[in-house]
């Protein structure tokens, strides 16, 4: 439980709070925290922004909470309402976040289905994207229950993903309690899926989309963008507006966090007693130097589609994204225009 | 220790000993002590060829030390010279692959400085193909450590190879031993790499090599082919003829193991206590199916060239590959003519 900013800072850190739509509510609430015990609120969201550098999520919410919490204060003078305007900012984000899940799940069946005219949809999904990142079910995970609920998914491949295993410990997990047909594999073993015709899309979601729609997911994001393009199977990234970044122009400006090497050359192991120096179970010689970047970049090339909660852009391109944004914000949903 | 073969098949089945050359080894091996402690070497023979189906060299090694000791046993009647003529024929293949491996290193160094004429080679490596698959210093390692030697080599890039990490268990082991600038990777962080322009050749193992030039070889290796081939970077098999497996029409031919799920639901920990049902450390719910291909196969085209230690065949073709295999039964090396 965190009770204040820095706890919270550092949950984001080791990830116990993770997930690019997760971390910018996160945010949010931690801004309103900060507020609501009186610690000093724009040191706190510098902290929060700067607990991870990649998911541009974490900073618009951190962004949205101070921002209406400094306009009440300007306005009212008082801090308490400044807190309470903080909060609600927060809230609305929350709620705004389960209604986009909703509705990026119904336009990416509909994409799906255009796609893939068959049905039938065997989907390979990478990293964790369901309602453990989200305030409702998520981005990509949250299309294939969609297709799962229509009885239109017939398998959905689970790629591990390491260093972390978030494929294993909480795709697995939210596929298996939502009931359906699923199969784990190491994110290795992809390549022998598609090789054998057994892959009829992937869906991935996104961690930031600079303005031209590089994507910064999870790595091993982008092995999959290249799999997919030369075996012509369509890939398809799922994230909310606020995922695209029109301040990062493309795929090189976007910063890259670089993760211990201890995620590599030990396993996080919970159950047993800690035994290397990162707390895991050692499976490389001491001593050994590893790179660990956490995030990869897919090119809009790569990409068949973003899909968003305003709908599918595609083909992927700089003039699209910025259309869609503007639409985003002109047409703003009921809640968000709700918020004080 | 194996005392018998049928302690050998099972050392073979749980990858006690594995790697494709020193299967063949060992394979060879296991015959001569069947025949030396008077078992039945025909059926020796099949369980040992039968404890992995995808390296070839398991089944050449087999069948060159059982066909020494039929012949033996024809010519002269007497079990006893059988068995040392099995054990000859052993002895043989291990001191030619350790002749092949030095000559492989020569070969493969000379085509990277051909195909690299810069120097300074970052050469990114997949499972483990060392001194400890080899009689000799190995394949693909053999040939970064020739490079090493001759201050050609910048840094090995080290894919940790899941799910069982050879590559961080073994191939760091080797590359640390040697003294090379190494560096880990999950095989998902091999894109970003390949991304940023840091590998200038991908050298691999192979375990079967088809007529057609499609090459076996551990899980993630085709997944690396594809990486390559968008980004223009050199994609190179180093293996001993015996690799070739010219009854194996293409790559649909060959057959590829699939390996019990818990290697891929379980992360096996030697240092502690036994808690999932495979004696791993469990890192998916419980129940979960997994998909879990030892092996997988890159088509000829994504292969650059195939280096054995009669040279380097490229591009690989079903006639280059044939040409070289009849050149290396015509003109066999000394040690294997010695051979009774």
């Amino acid at each position: 439980m965190c009770t204040d900013a820095a706890a919270l800072v550092e949950a984001i850190r080791s990830l116990a709070v993770r997930g690019a739509p997760l971390l910018g509510i996160a945010g949010a609430y931690g801004v309103a925290l900060a507020a609501a015990r009186g610690f000093d609120v724009a040191e706190a969201a510098r902290a929060l922004e700067g607990a991870r550098p990649t998911a541009v999520n974490l900073s618009v919410g951190v962004r949205r909470a101070e921002a209406a919490h400094r306009a009440e204060l300007a306005r009212t003078g008082d801090p308490t309402a400044a807190a309470v305007a903080a909060l609600a900012a927060a809230r609305a984000l929350h709620q705004e976040d389960a209604e986009a899940s909703a509705r990026m799940a119904a336009h990416g069946l509909a994409l799906l289905d255009e796609l893939l005219p068959g049905g039938g949809h065997r989907i390979l999904t990478h990293c964790n994207s369901g309602s453990l990142v989200s305030g409702g079910e998520g981005t990509a995970f949250a299309v294939a229950l969609a297709a799962h609920r229509e009885g239109r998914l017939r398998r959905l491949w689970v790629d591990e993903t390491r260093p972390l295993l978030q494929g294993a410990r909480l795709t697995a997990y939210e596929a298996a309690r939502s009931g359906m047909a699923y199969t784990l594999l190491t994110d290795n073993a992809a390549g022998s899926l598609f090789a054998a015709g057994e892959v009829d899309a992937v869906l991935i979601g996104a961690d930031r989309i600079a303005a031209d729609g590089s994507v910064a997911n999870k790595v091993g994001s982008y092995p999959l963008a290249v799999l997919a393009r030369y075996h012509h199977v369509p890939f398809i990234v799922v994230a909310p507006v606020t995922t695209v970044d029109l301040d990062t122009p493309d795929g090189a400006s976007i910063e890259v966090e670089q993760r211990p090497g201890f995620e590599v050359t030990e396993v996080a192991a919970p159950q047993v007693p800690v035994t290397g120096a990162g707390g895991g179970v050692p499976v490389a010689p001491l001593g050994t130097q590893a790179y660990n970047p956490a995030f990869d970049v897919t090119p809009p090339e790569l990409v068949t589609a973003v899909v968003t909660e305003e709908g599918a852009v595609s083909p992927v391109t700089a003039e699209a994204l910025a259309e869609m944004c503007a639409r985003s914000s002109a047409g703003a949903p009921p809640t968000a225009r709700r918020e004080p």
